[in-house]
């Protein structure tokens, strides 16, 4: 398999093309770090995106349909196009002109024809792997989905073939006569960070705190 | 005004229709408070995502045509339906079964037909509002653009109208049946946190750090 997906017309940007990736490995990364995806999709001809929680198997976005949107969404969008976007916010660029203001990101772009999970092994593996993603390690250490909770769920598959990164990493980028000017320029490092986990008030006091969550 | 927006079919979820919020103020918080949001257009009948960075001003919705996009999308996208999402990640849920893990999560979605700023003032009002947006004070504390550059950003608006925010908070909710199993369940409160601000290498050491960073 190639080390990256070919850029394709709906892959490239008109815009900052040096900062578009496709190597899977940054692709995967990315997809991999983010907790939830947005999926969009075309609704009577007008947009509908929704967060949603997503992971991946390979070659293989799985896209959980429960979050607000549940199976009937998903039974609808099998065999339509959709656009998976999943977007990492790393940087406040604060430069010293209001015009080169901007974020460090990665985000990744997959588009492509969704398809519903029917084999029942497939989406007992991708649900599995939601759970890993949430926190590698979950998926074990709970009571796995009985036949009727299987049946309730659905489970959209995207395959990674039409998929682009994009990345702005690093600090300002003002022009040069602006480098004088006497304001503060730099980076605010931004990132998603975990507090400490709160137990549910009916746990048993004597149950450990799981290593995946110190 | 109304304390709150209308629902339409379009803003009506489907499933879990009691964390539905349609009051302003819940809107407006959720807005201002995520650093950026997707913006849904359809192209060529096929649904594109993009992140962008965004702002509120009253009850108008703005979109800066710069992240990766440009100019030339915006202007294409004046005058077609859009669909503009939102989500903030509070917590991750872990339910002692596998079905019941969620996120907690603050959600909006804003659809409608998005319109391009030519009014100079306005497009200044709506820049201006993109920089505190970023960090409240900023707007004013750099260089503001010149006509030039003012020229090459394009902005995008959509005025609020058709709008839903979805919440869940709270904790785990586990089947009653469930709740002696030997599983650790409870929530990780997440949140986007910021570190320590990163002065530019050209920086003159003698800038002081602004307060709206500490």
């Amino acid at each position: 398999m190639d080390t990256a997906y070919h850029p394709t017309p709906r892959t490239t940007p008109t815009r900052y093309r040096d900062r578009a990736h496709y190597d899977r490995e940054t692709v995967h990364r990315i997809l991999d770090e983010s907790l939830i995806c947005h999926l969009g999709y075309v609704s009577d001809g007008r947009p509908v995106v929704l967060p949603t929680i997503h992971t991946r198997i390979d070659e293989t976005l799985y896209i959980h349909g429960s979050s607000g949107s549940g199976p009937m969404l998903a039974a609808r969008l099998s065999g339509m196009p959709v656009c998976v976007t999943v977007t990492l916010i790393d940087g406040l660029v604060l430069a010293r002109s209001a015009m080169h203001h901007s974020m460090n990101y990665r985000s990744v772009v997959a588009v492509g024809t969704a398809r519903i999970v029917d084999d029942p092994d497939e989406k007992q593996r991708a649900l599995h792997a939601v759970l890993d993603h949430i926190r590698a390690g979950r998926a074990d250490d709970c009571r796995p989905p009985n036949a009727r909770e299987l049946a309730a769920t659905a489970v959209l598959a995207l395959d990674l073939v039409e998929v682009s990164a994009k990345v702005r990493q690093g600090g300002v980028a003002d022009d040069a006569e602006d480098l004088t000017l006497p304001y503060w320029a730099g980076v605010v490092p931004v990132g998603l960070a975990a507090g400490t986990p709160l137990p549910d008030g009916d746990l048993d006091p004597a149950t450990p705190m799981p290593s995946y969550l110190r």
